[in-house]
């Protein structure tokens, strides 16, 4: 089992820097592997973000969350690697993501990590 | 493929300008083409403002929003356009505008841009 | 087409002058007509307000809705008329209106006023 | 027709005063009589407190709900009492009561009453 | 009738101590016994915390909720008691737990517990 | 406790009893008493039926629906007898009563009776 | 107060008339008066129908619903009257209308008729 | 782990045994045991039947189901067996039991259990 | 105004040909223009067949629905036509097209349109 | 990328043979591969049966609907693979396998196939 992620986050110009704005993106189709039994987990993932100069790129954000399909990782470490990936890529002035978990043992689980820029 | 929106946003007094108050619009049947494929995207429109002295005329501003049939832009740069000329056409003291993009690639996509005036 | 409502708002004394507090009211049957075509307009109206020594009487109220069957007004002009019919009425702490009017061109259009008294 | 709820509240010792917490409480079968008319009303009361010493026991509360069935009273007077019952008996930090009354005359009302203990 | 639960709290290092973030899980299948009749009350949990250094094993949690089947005790003190374990297992930056128990005599009792760490 | 509804249901001639149509009413406000306990019972009530001769009444319909306040009576009794004592007033060609009671002991009753004219 | 409903149904060709198909409008925009009363009653309309030979136009089918703005009838008349309206301006293979008026006593009532055609 | 529901199913008699009609219940509390780890499991369950001669008792069938807490069972195993206790117990014209599991291993449940009787 | 839909809609080979079974299609980004006015109509169109030999290829339909951004014609006449084109593509062993219309003058149009081959 | 699911569906046998009845599961966490691109698709399977002699076991199920994340497969072919492997396994008297697969190109697609055992 690959413990990494492969995909490149890429990034355009934000058209409207001298503004700051929010831009949020559902993207429920999020699967990674439970680092203890391998077997799949599902989540719904929520970003929130003020960009600064850099927006990310639709497809290539598609691209990095699908990499994730064979990543072993507990909910909290992976919510927080997946946002320093984003802070990373595109350097913005907020950003907050929310991972909301499938039902595992009887229990539904959401992480919700922030960065604050500048 | 035509890249602008060519219908004037009309406006008419504000009858109350004494008051600060809020008027909303939501506008389900937003649709322009992407600007690197041609094809269709959709979006539904929540616009809120505080007028000053106008208000926006909503007939024309059907019509503003149909000229974007043929107009293409990425989502952030279009909402952002929206805006200012929503923001050009009655010099609100405050106006805020959410674009609810339908799916793409697995993701839904929000813009929201927000100007405050006097 | 007449354009005065012509019923009369009444009140009674508020039972507890001596302490803050909120009444809502959800008026869906609300209707009149566009200044411009004569054409019904709809809405469902919110009201809430802090009486201060008169609370507005529901029967009263109902009859001062369907009085404005006949009344030809633009959304925000006949929002702001209503909330200082009811302001005249009341002398209210505070008050709020809401008009969710049904769509339009295909938009929906609501209109919120304020009133804050003493 | 009586016009005065018969029954006790009861409290017991709040298990945990040393912390403030919330306690919240739907009431869905209220009903009382109109003052005017005779004819029954029905509302949903949302109760919301933070206890102090006591907190209210939940036998002698739904009585105490039930003993209103022959009471006539105003929506706002009655909203009041209640309250003011709920607050004596208990003596709470913190205490508000939402009345949700059923549709008369096409109108539905709600009355939101709060008291500020210590 | 016990009276104690019996299960360990597990925890597993915070991955991430650096960064105050949240951590929200819904727990559906709460069951326990009613301290006066013996007869079973069920709730649904819902637990949001900031960790500090240790965040609650998911699996452990499970069971620990689980050992409350034979338990009896009163909403307000179970509540009060299940975020002091909780408390005392993970010593949080933040916690709250907010139980919804089901109806009992026509009235649906929510406990909101929260503490304050460091 | 009295044990009979006191109100008579009036009828007005069916407008057009030359076709089969059906009427449906929904009455959210039913109330009676547990001959067990006398304590409160809530329901709402659907009726629908294909008038012959004769249509219910509206307003004596509700005065006959608050009739049931001080009746006691089993679930299944009721039900069955509201719908005789509207069969007998409406003589109709098909009548249908769904009774929807509120939870009692964690269970929610239903009761469904039909009747077949002519 | 008039009695009558004054616009004129139009109609157009059916495009197929070959095939037997299935048109449904939802109108949640209908408010005639209470013949005893004269106060506003309102209603949503519901038509479902398989045209023969003629479709019914929208702008002349909007006009007929509001052309009852000042016509007095009960709920079973007035449904009655409409579906036959309907039925003589487009003699259809089947036709059903519903409609669903608002509550009023406590009561919301439905009228549902259908016509066979051919 | 004992495996065997221990209360008693009681019965009243069928007050309109003359003619055929329905009763619902609607179960929401309903909990057992894993057969295999042992661990509960959560249901709820909806019964549907037609009365002959006897109806269910509400108070012992809360009981009932309730006396499944320490029972071990395969949900297919324990629907029929419910069912054909409830059939024993009244001998109806026609019951259905229709157990909907909570979700375990990603999977949720349903079982659904007929009986035509006479 | 360009009046006919250009695209072409391809098929592939039915894998199970030798059993009956059903696909289901939701469309909702269907938008067309007024034949009389040339202003946007939009609409939710939903596909269920019964493929014989041939299953509609997802993109080519996805274009084929693109291709009436710039085509006039009549709720009726348009999804009639539409059902045809499939039909002629697939030849299928059953098609059932629902096309619901956004609200125009107050009232939402659907059209439901079936085939039956073989 | 490989285009076989390995693992084994096991049963354990009908615990109520003699009689004929359903079991519905939910199985929202069902991923696949687009044939063509590599790229993940995601769906909700419904699967109901009536069985036999053999029920299908729910690990072996959740093990062989997670063996499908590296398979490759047309949505017809695979919802017709599916059922075919479990009626092997399974022999029941009846089965339906219903699969809602996420939007791709703005369309919802939904495969229904059906088996009719003895």
């Amino acid at each position: 089992m690959s413990t990494e992620p492969s995909n490149v986050l890429e990034t355009f110009a934000n058209p409207n820097p001298e503004r700051d704005y929010t831009i949020r993106m559902e993207i429920p189709e999020f699967t990674c592997l439970c680092p203890k039994t391998g077997q799949p987990d599902f989540a719904t993932l929520n970003l929130e973000y003020t960009p600064d100069r850099h927006c990310v790129e639709l497809k290539s954000l598609k691209l990095y969350i699908w990499s994730y399909r064979e990543v072993g990782g507990f909910h909290e470490a992976l919510t927080n690697q997946i946002l320093a990936d984003l802070v990373d890529a595109t350097q913005p002035r907020h950003m907050k993501l929310t991972a909301h978990f499938n039902v595992r043992g009887g229990i539904w689980t959401t992480v919700e990590v922030e960065h604050h820029g500048r």
